[in-house]
């Protein structure tokens, strides 16, 4: 049996790894209605002023606000009505003293006018109206450029864009935007053992898990995955499959076939077709990790495993996809990390960071208590009911109940 | 000026507006691979066992365990190897006692063996190989069933599906899934005034902001949205297009133009089509909010103004999209409120619950600061820089500054 390279530090590894995304990361032009989620790769500067004009922030009168000072119940200013302007038309009236326009909440103030009064404030008979409220200048009028002035820089590169930031973009006018291509990756599976779900089971077969566990996991890493299929544990069929997955995507991922001799295959055959970088961390489960170059494309070679490819994609893939991508190292809302209190201990090896998945239960004294599931890093439901995973450091070989640990948190993106 | 039906409580909009989420829930069946977000709307019980057999969970030898007992390195237990075991392979081979099978990981074991010992504690000679480790029963074998059981319930209708939750499905062989459908929501912006973004700025027009945050805010509420395009304040032609929009889609969401007069055309037109239901709330911003049912389809009339039209639809539409969906009722991770010290005071209106948006900045004493925003409603940098907002109930005239108030985040779904 090959032995590993060299077993890697999961640090030295996730520098490595992240070295790699500048090479990667490419730019794209959308439209604006594409853009959720997706991250600038150009600061924006408003070409426009916002609003391009003076505008009514209600309905009533466009006055000069020097006409209507001392009015009020008792003694209303009187003025004459030289016509109406409505939104969305250009300004054709002027105001002059003694004079006012009716206006429309959102139509451009007429020339000379320097305020609106509310019409609930006023009384019109034939064509002239009472103001029986005092207005200063600029009330109720939203000034041109007030909110966002022309040549402002309004979102950065690197932003990531909310429903909010696109408001901001369209009311500049910009309709297209340039933003990081979402890295495209391939993913195959491998493995004699493997059928995909929706084929009748056979003796000694079992699905494959990771094929749909990859591809989500890429989606929500802001990476468009292709699953291009399961393959045998052949080194020619994975040779071929791996050149063409090179040849077509930004980055590659491939889970192995749960045995040793499995992961050997994929290290001879990436070997033979460019630079294997990692293959061995000292992390349990994840431990054959598979880090290559091959036609300067990142190529990772994941333990078949589905809780050990999950956990090494969480930790070394998800983050070089989100760089590539230039969205922040991790998904979701703080905290991403908590306390908790161990409810049964946890024996650990020594020589290998484990992460042992637990389950959270808020408990009687306030806090939360962590519980590890035992089923073991083979079984899917073990991951799929843990809430997070505690780190157990290489040199840890037992924590006990009732110790205060860190959990990090799995958190979701798209729920 | 048409004066508001009669202004609610924004609970009890609430209330009305989500107990139409069940008459627009619809049930879809889709592959699994489009499955991520998405939420079950059928319980889901496995077909099969996970793994399907007793599996090798190590490289090694399929012994009787019996066989090993007392097995050290100083005595080894000697075994006749009567074949291998690979993964994917049906289970041909028998261990009697006193004989074993070499063994992948992965592969079923075979009849008779209860155990597995790793390939690092055997030496093979020959035919023969010394066992330097005794195991127990069960050990490196992962027993059938023993991840799920076959009939087992995996998954219960309701669960928003994340990567690890396709796993479970695959693992069981599911490859297609019933599935709340996702609500497809027409989106049409009126106004006189309204440009669509990239087209030349004239004369007393502005971009139309809304069908860009709504439709944004539609797919982060798990709705499908279409744009419908920019209608002038022309009560035929809303009517015309609310008509169309009432017969293909699950929803429809408008925004009014900014003007006191466009909601009031909104309100007509509505109420030829369909039953207004509420047509003014007591909040601020976000008056003028409507709800009409039309042809028993919800519409959903919103303020003109960007960061009005973004509130309603945040506490009113996407609660209900998020309903129809199977989504529970908040995006993100928890908390979605903090605690902060205001920095200066803020005014309200009585008798209006106003949404008053604040920046969050850590503050020297360790806790945070919430600074109001004062661009005024109108502006959508506001909305934009805006962490979360203080709700001023409608009693309260003012918050001092130095008082403690609770903030709700906005909290982002896609980044």
């Amino acid at each position: 049996m090959k032995r590993f390279l060299e077993v890697k530090e999961r640090k030295e590894v996730e520098t490595l790894i992240l070295s790699f995304a500048k090479k990667v990361r490419a730019i794209e032009e959308i439209p604006l209605s594409d853009a959720l989620g997706r991250v600038l790769a150009e600061d924006v500067r408003s070409g426009v002023d916002v609003p391009p004009f003076d505008r009514a922030t209600m309905d009533g009168f466009a006055v000069r606000a020097s006409d209507t000072f001392y009015a009020d119940e008792e003694q209303p200013a009187a003025l004459r009505v030289v016509g109406a302007a409505h939104a969305g038309e250009p300004p054709k009236l002027e105001v002059r003293s003694g004079e006012c326009v009716e206006i429309a909440t959102g139509a451009p103030m007429p020339k000379g006018a320097d305020a609106v009064v509310m019409v609930e404030f006023t009384e019109l008979e034939g064509d002239e109206v009472r103001i029986y409220k005092a207005v200063a200048p600029g009330e109720n009028v939203m000034a041109a450029g007030s909110d966002i002035k022309r040549g402002e820089l309004v979102l950065k590169r690197g932003t990531p864009l909310r429903p909010r930031d696109l408001g901001v973009l369209a009311a500049c006018g910009v309709s297209k935007i340039r933003v990081f291509k979402k890295p495209r990756v391939a993913v195959i599976s491998t493995g004699n053992e493997l059928l995909e779900p929706g084929e009748p089971l056979k003796p000694g077969k079992i699905y494959d898990v990771n094929s749909q566990t990859l591809c989500a996991a890429i989606s929500e890493s802001g990476g468009a995955p292709s699953f291009l299929g399961i393959l045998r544990d052949d080194p020619d069929e994975i040779l071929k499959a791996l050149r063409h997955a090179v040849g077509k995507y930004e980055a590659v991922v491939v889970s192995g076939g749960t045995s040793a001799g499995a992961s050997d295959i994929m290290y001879d055959v990436l070997e033979k077709l460019g630079d294997v970088l990692v293959y061995g961390v000292n992390i349990k489960p994840g431990k054959p990790f598979i880090f290559a170059v091959v036609d300067d494309k990142p190529v990772f070679g994941l333990p078949g495993n589905p809780t050990s490819a999950l956990l090494t994609f969480s930790l070394f893939v998800a983050p070089f996809l989100r760089a590539v991508g230039g969205l922040p190292p991790h998904a979701g809302a703080k905290p991403t990390k908590v306390r908790a209190t161990l409810s049964t201990p946890i024996f650990s090896e020594k020589g290998r960071h484990e992460y042992v998945f637990v389950k959270l239960v808020e408990n009687d004294e306030g806090g939360v208590t962590a519980t590890p599931l035992l089923k073991g890093s083979g079984a899917i439901t073990t991951l799929a009911s843990a809430d997070g995973y505690v780190l157990v450091d290489a040199q840890t070989e037992i924590v006990e109940a009732g110790e205060e640990v860190e959990v990090t948190l799995i958190t979701e993106k798209f729920i």
